[in-house]
């Protein structure tokens, strides 16, 4: 799976001209993902440059044959899941078909070139259809953070270093990068207050988070063992889990996060598969001295030795006023996403090893993403320090969590010696004010 | 919507004999459900004493016409999420037509009576592909009773009174009655034990639930009014929220129940409508004394006088030994449904308040319904007090927990003087061994 073949060369570079030092889009990445046009239904499609190759042409084209015929077929309709569902196999071949077919020099550019749609010119859409969403929590220095604040004499809880804590989130609102960032009304309690009250909420914040696609699934009742767990990956995506947090304290006992996060999650459209990875793999970070080992179903020598990915993150805000100035987005946040406690395939490991039965079209939350030091944190609770700290931008205006126009973008970069960078496009959204209540 | 009816006529009988003196499925309740037999495709169908009436065959019928026959064609595929997406109007005029044409002395009887399928040759599926699946805390004993095991100075925490508490579930292991009750494997820690380990797990529970059934949903941004939260609800169900004691002790803080919950939730396969409910609704149980009144979004005087359910619940239990030496089903509890502390229209404006979307096949279940006294608890873990007290069976065996091999079955039937009771036929299952471990 980890498996580094023709389609990562560096030196390969696409006739499709605006492919060629793309900052997400080279031929080396080719990600998966659903586009339509005015007028057409939705369809899936591979990002080269800032172009899509239709698959629905491409399958009707005659280019394709065997497996990678299949994948694209499975990958013809309004949502991948039947692509997901067909594995990594079909997955692969068609990756190294289109790979062919659009390199510098493809014999077959002639019939290949009327299947490219400009990107400027499609609605992206969300790659599958949502089985179920799982949010984790596997960014130690996060739930470090996050603990102080809420449990200042005892921010990791016991359980931390044994189990990839998770719990399950709300499918129905996950959206692609774009769509508004609706406030949310919600019942809030200030500390001091007597009593809660109901209006839109006050401390709107985001999370830097990477989702994970499922491919293939497993039948209820049977784990999936950890030493086959990427091969139920179909990739990832840049994630972000809106929160309110002023909800989020008054609501989360005893049950966890509800109202608070269910109200939007949005992510790039863009499945960047587990194939386009392949250079990006690195080994996990050892655990400090005097971490528990993990328990036998959550440890794979292999896992260990690539399951991390060489990924930069970096978060940014733009307001209104900054854009109607012209002033760039003031990032917020930059660091790696080296800093998971479990691995990808820890995640899967564990949420099937009680039988639970996953499903192509799963998504899958690593939980915010921070680094240990300042400016490598993945969310305004944590930057500001629950709102003590305020952010303040380049004019002049200050944060300290999110108001009504302010556009929030993450963005991700895969580095690694010798490969050529991918990227996953944007994940965005602007702030909008509340519906007003009745 | 709580209208009263010809369809509810306590004196109405059918000419499908079994109809009539149905503990379950009389004339007055036609619940909607999903099913197949042996090489067929699932459809929809409605239960009439022991036959269901396919949908499929009378839609195809001529013997429907208007609204009637909209709902029957949309419940005729193999879910029912078009018919529940079609909301109240259609529901209630195939439940009318669909009574004219059963009871006795229907002139149609002739044409009828070739679309009924005996119940004994039909396998029940899930009633609707689920979108998303809830589970709340309304059952206000069970919060307490449970408070006190894992927070003995702080059973009921500050905001239960406040907010109907809930969190989102697992909607890909939802399955109809009598689906194995695998016994998961899973990470536990004993409060005396150095370091958790993996394994079968030992304290297997079952809760003792309603299930609610959405029908048509809302737009993503926009709440649903409590005034209206009850138009958006199709029905209700029997809902078993199987749960691993020790599991959930070591997983759930900071986030909530994931794996302890999520390997499996029964359901009664037949939607009882919010039509067939209408006798049998009654007034909320006023608050105690103190108790603070609801904030607005969750107040309504219409849902306080009527938004309860007049229906007697019960649990039994059957050991592999007690039905090997015949010996009958024991009951474990037995209780009203009117502990609730929210109603049904509360946990709707709740979870839709920030404008979380919710959509038609979307299953809440109400959370563990409890009396406050001893023989009316809904789970093991509050009737032997987390395992301290023993239950002793008719055969001399004893339990604390589930046991391979025991079979569980909740029951409910509607109960209101004048009106002919109804229920939702059995919501059981038969507890397997775990699957070992490689």
């Amino acid at each position: 799976m980890a498996l580094i073949d023709e389609t990562h060369d560096a030196a390969l570079r696409s006739w499709v001209e605006s492919a060629n030092g793309h900052g997400d889009f080279p031929i080396q990445n080719l990600p998966l993902g659903v586009f339509s046009r005015p007028g057409e239904t939705a369809r899936g499609g591979v990002a080269i440059g800032d172009h899509i190759l239709d698959l629905a042409a491409l399958a009707a084209s005659g280019l394709l044959e065997g497996e990678a015929l299949d994948a694209a077929r499975a990958g013809s309709g309004e949502t991948l899941n039947p692509l997901l569902a067909l594995g990594s196999g079909p997955r692969r071949a068609l990756r190294r078909r289109v790979s062919a077919l659009l390199v510098e020099g493809a014999a077959e550019r002639a019939q290949v070139e009327p299947l490219l749609v400009p990107m400027a010119e499609a609605t992206l859409h969300l790659p599958a259809r949502i089985a179920d969403y799982t949010d984790f929590y596997v960014g130690i220095h996060h739930a470090t953070n996050i603990g102080k604040l809420f449990r200042p004499d005892n921010p990791l809880l016991p359980n931390y270093k044994h189990v990839p804590i998770g719990y399950h989130g709300r499918a129905s609102t996950v959206r692609p990068s774009g769509a508004p960032v609706i406030r949310p009304n919600g019942q809030t309690k200030a500390p001091d207050a007597d009593a809660p009250s109901f209006g839109p909420i006050g401390r709107l914040d985001y999370e830097l988070e990477l989702g994970v696609w499922m491919a293939q699934g497993n039948q209820l009742g049977q784990p999936i063992p950890i030493d086959k767990a990427l091969d139920h990956i179909a990739g990832v995506t840049l994630l972000n889990d809106w929160s309110a947090r002023d909800v989020q304290a008054w609501e989360y006992q005893p049950l966890g996060p509800f109202l608070a996060k269910n109200f939007l999650t949005t992510v790039s459209p863009w499945i960047v598969t587990m194939e386009a990875l392949a250079p990006f793999r690195m080994a996990q970070a050892p655990r400090p001295a005097g971490d528990p080992r993990p328990l036998p179903y959550l440890w794979d020598e292999t896992d260990q030795r690539q399951g991390a990915l060489s990924l930069d993150l970096e978060v940014s805000l733009s307001t209104a006023r900054m854009r109607g100035e012209g002033v760039p987005a003031q990032r917020l946040s930059h660091g790696p996403a080296g800093n998971m406690y479990w691995t990808i395939a820890q995640m899967v490991a564990h949420h099937a090893s009680n039988g639970c039965e996953m499903n192509p079209g799963d998504l899958l939350g690593t939980g915010t993403i921070s680094g240990s030091e300042d400016g490598s944190q993945g969310s305004l609770m944590e930057i500001t320090r629950s709102g003590r700290e305020k952010v303040t931008l380049p004019t002049g205006e200050t944060r300290t969590f999110l108001e009504d126009g302010d556009e929030l973008t993450l963005s991700g970069r895969f580095v690694a010696e010798g490969a050529v960078s991918i990227g996953f496009g944007p994940c965005a959204g602007v702030v909008q004010a509340a519906v007003s209540l009745k």
